[in-house]
């Protein structure tokens, strides 16, 4: 049992904390009961679990590398308020992990806040996107508030980060149709816009929407009506019916 | 200026940090300039506005009973992380600003996460429901956080706390269909849901779903098809795709 803060693994474990060290090591923190139980039955790899010294791990979890640490040298290590007791070490998938020919694809221009990435990804999952790709400026994927809002739908999706303008080119190279939001004077309503078995959709920031560059190399913009007293809907929840509608017409 | 954190006034609004004494004195705090402006340009009633002594109050807004605090006094009345110096104190809305004949309503049993329920208000308002019920169990909805995630809507929405046997009770004698989400054999698919101009739908707690009993008492229920690989979708986006699909009906 590690009892101490200063323990090097301790201290290892918690630069994860950061998404600079994370990057570094490829490595992340997932924590939770149902995020760790959903990463052990992905295929991404685990490398420990760590355990506070109050909670019985399950035996078939017993198979896996586990460490017990002391409730203080748990808590330095948690980020939530009310920890369950449990962070798996996972190492963060490689780029060949991307499926070969993806066809439906969400693209997100700098999506800021971690719980609304957390609902798009599981959104993704839950209306079969192939594949997400972060563009710059959007929230990093490790962070855990990220990884708890996506309620295990991560370990499942693939996410890649890239430039965004790569995924229009491949999507124009496949003849894949890319649809971007947009309040401009073109833009379809969503109850318009057919679809198929195809489809790139680029989703904006929170504030500012997708960039003007951007929408200029889509192929169509569109807009979900919305009553004249109310400004705009959350981004998840745009993302998650355009998604809807699309999955509709496939 | 205020600048001790014992002036009485300083005490009474940071009672309005609990729930138990904003029910009691039938006011909330609306902090932040977007909710701050949005609530004024509501016919919510504002009592009065604090302000952190280094921010410079609109003109415009000086019409307003305003008082200015220290930096030490407005952090102990600010509930976000970095506050922005601005914070309104209202008067919760009267059971009397219910609307007299609603048909779109929307009945919320046991919604806990506040970001939930703030956004479920936003997307009530963008989808045109007329009255929002939060059954017992439901988070409050002066809550700091549901306010803020309801980014102004929740001044334009009404919403009640009540029974949501009563509404459903209205909604029959009102020849109002009521829908509630549910996993069940009869269960419609959400795509098959032939809607109308009036409608009551019932969301559910984000682990436990819409209580048996509700379901029971409701004319129909359906459920959004995912891909087998997802387990659910977040219920605030699961309300506001419904509530979607219901207002392209009309």
């Amino acid at each position: 049992m590690i009892e101490s803060k200063q323990n090097h693994r301790v201290k290892r474990w918690k630069k994860l904390h950061k998404r600079k060290y994370r990057d570094q090591e490829g490595q992340a923190l997932v924590e939770g009961w149902h995020s760790v139980e959903e990463v052990l039955k992905s295929d991404w790899h685990v490398n420990e679990l760590i355990i506070k010294e109050s909670i019985e791990l399950p035996q078939i979890w017993k198979t896996y590398e586990h460490v017990v640490v002391t409730e203080d040298v748990f808590s330095e290590l948690s980020q939530t308020e009310t920890n369950q007791g449990i962070i798996a070490v996972v190492e963060q998938p490689q780029e060949q992990s991307i499926p070969t020919a993806p066809r439906k694809i969400l693209c997100l221009d700098g999506i800021q806040d971690p719980g609304n990435l957390g609902t798009i990804i599981r959104s993704g999952l839950a209306f079969e996107i192939d594949l997400i790709v972060l563009g710059e400026g959007t929230v990093d994927v490790f962070n855990h508030k990220v990884i708890r809002a996506t309620q295990g739908a991560l370990f499942h999706m693939p996410v890649i980060r890239d430039e965004i303008l790569n995924w229009i080119d491949y999507s124009k190279q496949h003849q894949i149709p890319v649809y971007a939001t947009a309040l401009d004077q073109q833009a379809l309503p969503l109850h318009d816009v057919k679809g198929g078995n195809s489809y790139t959709v680029i989703m904006g920031n929170e504030g500012n929407g997708v960039r003007p560059e951007l929408i200029q190399q889509a192929d169509y913009s569109l807009y979900i009506p919305i009553a004249s007293q109310s400004e705009s809907l959350n981004v998840a929840i745009a993302s998650s019916i355009v998604l809807y509608h699309f999955q509709q017409l496939t």
